[in-house]
């Protein structure tokens, strides 16, 4: 019996070993690793829903002291709260209820580690034998990666390009069974880049009243929008079908690492604390980790102190960004784009695979791009719809520019001959 | 139809619901709620794990300094990696290898957001059909909550009083069979209070080694000892039986809610990444919420720049209030410390039912206590002995006698006449 040659009785869980391309995060670090390290050219990436790190997509100094005068102050090194601490869940209670038709209690906010930890709780509050739940496609595969993990099963309802990427509604009433207990819907859209109308929304809560489902609305976007359509919150229609809205600070603030978010309860009827759903999300955030307690003291002082300012200039240059997208994809054959991004920090362009000439789909065109020209671009497939690409809208504009003319030559390359 | 006449399809899940009252954050709460407002004076809470409030637990300024540097460098306000950022890493390595008779890689530590998240992340990924775990009696409860819900099956060993709470190792023997996966030791002791030599640190690898088990090592008190036992870490006996080491600043540098844990690999052989089960974590960790960026920025610094002073100080503090408390139990009857506390920030007190009159058991002790003299214990229930207390020694010098004091009033006033 030398080392290793004991029986050791434990057992990796195949399912967490073999998923992790799953996530955006695990196709990106695929895509870096693929990346031909002799080539002189900056790396662009086109794949992230992270610009924090460019100068032109700095977080205000505001919402910096309002973190360091959190920790200067001392009073937030302890455990909070794990709904959180009551000064954040007012200040968020009360910025979100400006936009809904009824007012918010602290008591409705629970603040979790970033938006991603929102959609943990929710699945693992659902997730229960046999219950099923309807995700959009394409859509954020944490969703289909956290229900997996929960053994929650899923059911994919289409979102429509030629619908300005709108909920195939008809669909959701045909996958619902009497096992489906809620539908996700995430706007502005990712990846679509879409902003729904009032009347789409209001009919997406019908539908989910008639089935007896709750509406999860992934808001991580909310108010980050540059078209026609203004952002409606999916409260707004609470009182037709529950709703549990997700946020947080990251997108709008542009500070993801922050690790700031919320599972908000907009119900005006209380249905789901009268189901006790509610107490079931609070005894999952008694065995969950927290966000930092600072970082929440911080919170009243960031949504108080940050200028709108600062928000309009964030939303000019993405709006910038997608005209400049639209324009230059419109230009290459091989790649088109059904919706000029009208919200949220991407673009879905569709692959044109007859004007390509060894590209076999879209993951193929992801290795090879980025292998031959350093730009790194989410496959469709990564997000459910294959032969489709995501690209990221929010980048410095000139590296934006540089990327958009090599994803040009590339296709150039890549071109059928005539 | 009017509105909460339709059927809803969702439904709670009652192991959540219910279980609340599992974790020491739901007992703490429960007891706070029973605290009588007329009474005027102040609460005192023995009942937590977290002294960061008090003026004599104060984290150093060199910490905060870390953070607001780290904060203004605008450097780490996008997503970190999942493993976490490298510098953080790298320090972490290199810091509990200053322990260990080998050196870890930055590659062997994973940030989570504090011990807790890697707590959940090792049950997570341990969690399979038919696994068990073995799991110390008393304990810290989240494991216990952490595995119910994840559906893995613990079963408990005893840790023996007039032991100085080693662990029962025969009745670890007895418990395991082939689907048993690992064992779980929390040295310095929550809630025992006591630090294992390394003789017994040992012996439990060789049993783990002898069960084809592996070993978690909670030492989230690491270096918070104060008794004649130096901290011996586990991972030392890593080439015996693989172990994995969960730890966090939380404690000892009094920040618990800045949510900073590490879930290391301390396996010199490399058992658990030949075996997967560190392509398991990794691919838990893609799923998983971070802590925020900017700490895990700011680890190098805090790492580096804390003094031996600080840490000294309050150790020191410790070693004191176990004096005053080993004391001042002894004149009480119906109390009995086994062991004066010598790690951690607890120690357990056994409660002798005979000497008091209408208590019927650790939890009608524990909530008289709150209602009659505003003084907060954990019943041992809570962390799995009944008919103990838990007592936390982590608390301002002054409100400690003071609370010591009404305990003991409390235990005369409910003393059996003989
Ligand atoms: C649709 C969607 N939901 C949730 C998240 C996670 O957000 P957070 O960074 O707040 O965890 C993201 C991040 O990209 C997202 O795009
Ligand atoms: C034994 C034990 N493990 C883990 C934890 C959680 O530590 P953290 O605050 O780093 O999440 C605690 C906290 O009290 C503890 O006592």
């Amino acid at each position: 019996m030398v080392n290793g040659s004991y029986q050791w009785r434990f057992k990796a869980r195949k399912d967490l070993t073999s998923n992790s391309g799953i996530t955006v995060r695990g196709m990106l670090s695929k895509l870096h690793g693929a990346i031909d390290a002799n080539d002189p050219r900056p790396t662009v990436n086109l794949g992230h829903g992270d610009p924090s790190a460019f100068p032109s997509f700095r977080t205000t100094p505001e919402t910096e002291d309002a973190i360091v005068s959190a920790v200067r102050s001392a009073k937030f090194n302890g455990y909070p709260p794990s709904v959180g601490i009551l000064p954040a869940r007012r200040a968020i209670a009360e910025y979100l209820s400006s936009d809904l038709p009824y007012k918010l209690s602290p008591d409705d906010v629970n603040l979790t580690s970033g938006c991603a930890q929102a959609i943990e709780v929710i699945l693992s509050v659902l997730s229960q034998p046999n219950a099923n739940i309807l995700l959009p496609r394409p859509g954020f595969p944490l969703y289909e990666a956290r229900s997996a993990f929960s053994h929650l099963e899923f059911r994919h309802f289409d979102l429509l390009p030629e619908r300005g990427w709108e909920v195939d509604l008809d669909a959701v009433e045909a996958l619902a069974d009497d096992n489906t207990v809620a539908m996700v819907i995430v706007n502005p859209g990712n990846p679509s880049g879409s902003v729904y109308s009032y009347q789409h929304l209001q009919k997406v809560a019908e539908t989910a009243r008639r089935l007896g489902i709750m509406v999860i609305a992934d808001e991580v976007y909310a108010r980050v929008v540059f078209g026609t359509n203004p952002f409606v919150p999916m409260g707004t229609f609470g009182s037709i079908a529950p709703v549990i809205t997700l946020g947080s600070i990251s997108k709008r603030w542009l500070v993801p690492g922050w690790r700031l978010g919320w599972l908000v309860i907009t119900d005006p009827n209380g249905i789901l604390k009268e189901t006790k759903i509610v107490g079931s999300i609070h005894g999952f955030l008694h065995i969950c980790s927290d966000p930092a307690t600072f970082i929440q003291g911080a919170i009243p002082k960031i949504i108080e102190d940050t200028k709108e300012d600062f928000f309009k200039n964030v939303v000019d240059k993405l709006k910038q960004a997608a005209d400049i997208c639209y324009e230059k994809l419109e230009d290459i054959d091989c790649l088109t784009c059904p919706q000029k991004p009208a919200g949220s920090m991407f673009s879905m362009v569709k692959l044109n695979l007859p004007f390509l000439d060894d590209i076999s789909d879209d993951m193929d065109f992801c290795y090879k791009l980025v292998k031959e020209e350093k730009v790194v671009i989410i496959p469709g497939i990564s997000v459910g719809l294959k032969n489709w690409l995501r690209v990221t809208i929010a980048v410095e504009p000139s590296s934006f520019d540089d990327a958009l003319g090599r994803v040009k030559s590339f296709c150039q390359r890549h071109a059928k001959k005539q």
